[in-house]
């Protein structure tokens, strides 16, 4: 067997997200996923002590090799570091990506990328212009079983989809769970639920009704219409709903055939209220042949079902039913496959990740910024520029 | 005990919903309905042949007591005729609901009452100059499951309710099933999936965000937004979707909180694509402490589930899911329980229905109104105008 491909990270941020990533980082080579990539954390930096940075290399036993810092600006510097994996809250998103940019490396940023489609696209102009790899960590769109989902939509298996309906809510006693100064609510951070929960909820609609068709043939949502509740203490949004229209169907073999799709978020009810799946799936892709839908979270689902059509009588005996299930080791997340995804591109001198190329990245984040309008949430001028000096 | 008031019924219409509102009259002594109230039909009309509204009489053994026309005018103005059944095309009901109180005669009139909340506020209007009872044949409403629902959201049992999400769609062959000729899919008889089958979608959420609160706290909602597929040979809908925020909650324990609501209505896909349920709910209502779902059609519910939000581990021993059936004798519909509340209303001398007062009804009517100009639906002139004379 050839060697694998090595891949050296620099962690940026050294919050819960950061721990996730680079544990499953570690795990990626345990399970299987793919072993002709092979990570190494070589630099972790947290912006503002070194004592936690220290206490996330130890917490997660990374290797002596592995350099601590306590500010991005040196840890990007680091020649040890390939790609720079962005942890930090989505409003700093534009500045580091940036920063890890001008340094010359790789990025992998958290979701949303960043705050709006004008700052996405100036990462990705400026990533086009180094030739570097850039791509958001929606590390859902690279599960395997992501993957089988939409080839089955591709071949026709549920007819023509003609309705997605995504959900993605948590039940929370907001004002105990999360007060006001956390990022889930503080619009300083660019808090609230659509851009944390409810970018899930759109990246399956995108995934079912823009990315299965082929490239030529996907067009961004010719209808978005939004309503918000937002927070009365903060202004961020604690429910956010989308309605789509997609000019087309997947696997469109009716052209005249439109779409539409429903993104949910919530942060007060739940899409699973006694987390057991009881209230069923969070993910309904609907067809003219039958359906395919997802238990939830709609960001790690690990199980599906295709519930075939049945008319009339004659049906009543067949089994309409198939169910699959994608089991993620517990001690993973899985995120080590969007991981080995960075690992790929990197290896083929790939700038862009075909399975979320910057176009559709951008398409997200224009429906998001057209939801805020409608839905009346504004961030600080602050957050929303592209202005890399004044951060 | 006493002898039961008895009701006279003139059918107007002999098409086959006028046929099961009639067979479910039959049956309601039958079954658990009322039995302080007894429906006789004394008169049938067809508008255009008597060898219809023979075919009406014998096909549901009629008694000889019932006189048969061939016009609507005449039947309106037989004396044996209490109330006036209207079950013609949504197009012609301001017509002929106003055909009847003219005659003075009480309505039930198949849903929608009327086109748009303008016919319908004329008909109210003139009901209530008349002394007359006017109601809208929303039969879901009546069933004792909905009663009991609406307790339970009363009564606080799953929380302050902030999300009701409803689907009504039949997964059709559109072109195939319905032409373009068919009331379904012509614009001339005000066809379409909204005013069709959306209109039940619409009218749970109207029951769990508006309904469900004490009269004085009942708001219309403060944001509409709507997408509509229109077929493309007629011009009319066959998919609908309709996002909704409420300005309350129910119970309405907390009074700063609002609510949001998702109305979905489809011709091509399908609410339950097996005829089994095996899809999940067509209604759920979400509430802070749990969910109550509901199996559809949503326009006949049989079951209900509770789901409890259980939080952490020590709520997994919980059973938190309780079912409760409501199975309808297989002969029935379940349309005579809205008939019986017909009987108690003009018993006591009511000229609205409590459990779907006029002003419910409007409401619901200016939501379709919103949504069919942001969807771009136009209905002809003709069957828009409130003119009596014109048609």
């Amino acid at each position: 067997m050839d060697s694998p491909f090595i891949l050296r990270w620099g962690i940026m941020g050294t919050g819960n997200i950061a721990k996730t990533f680079t544990k499953d980082l570690l795990l990626s080579q345990k399970w299987q996923s793919d072993r002709t990539i092979s990570h190494v954390v070589t630099a972790v930096a947290s912006s503002s002590s070194m004592e936690k940075t220290r206490h996330f290399v130890n917490e997660l036993r990374l290797s002596s090799a592995c350099t601590n810092y306590d500010s991005y600006k040196f840890m990007v510097a680091d020649p040890k570091v390939d790609v720079v994996y962005v942890a930090t809250p989505h409003s700093h998103h534009f500045q580091h990506v940036m920063l890890a940019l001008e340094s010359g490396k790789h990025v992998l940023c958290e979701k949303p990328l960043t705050v709006n489609a004008y700052q996405a696209r100036t990462l990705c102009e400026e990533a086009r212009k180094r030739n570097l790899f850039l791509m958001e960590a929606m590390w859902t769109r690279f599960l395997p079983i992501t993957s089988d989902v939409l080839e089955k939509i591709r071949r026709g298996q549920i007819g023509e989809v003609l309705r997605v309906v995504v959900d993605t809510s948590f039940g929370d006693d907001v004002e105990k769970t999360w007060g006001t100064q956390h990022r889930m609510l503080n619009r300083d951070l660019a808090g609230g639920a659509l851009l944390d929960l409810g970018i899930y909820s759109l990246t399956w609609i995108f995934l079912c009704l823009y990315h299965a068709l082929p490239e030529s043939l996907r067009q961004a949502p010719s209808g978005i219409a939004a309503q918000m509740t937002l927070n009365h203490l903060t202004g961020a949004d604690e429910a956010s709903s989308i309605l789509l229209t997609f000019p087309t169907s997947a696997p469109n073999d009716v052209p005249e055939w439109k779409s539409q799709a429903v993104a949910l978020t919530n942060l007060r009810v739940s899409t699973d209220p006694d987390g057991k799946n009881s209230a069923g799936p969070a993910i309904r892709i609907q067809g003219t042949k039958g359906e395919i839908q997802l238990d939830g979270p709609s960001f790690r689902p690990e199980r599906y079902r295709v519930i075939s059509r049945c008319d009339g009588a004659e049906g009543q005996d067949i089994e309409s039913v198939k169910v699959v299930d994608y089991p993620v080791p517990s001690e993973a997340k899985g995120m080590y496959w969007e991981a080995d995804e960075v690992g790929r591109c990197l290896r083929d001198g790939k700038i862009q990740s075909q399975s979320l190329p910057w176009e559709e990245i951008i398409a997200v984040l224009e429906v998001m910024d057209e939801a805020r309008r409608q839905g009346g949430l504004i961030y600080p001028e602050a957050i929303e520029n592209a202005s890399y000096s004044s951060y």
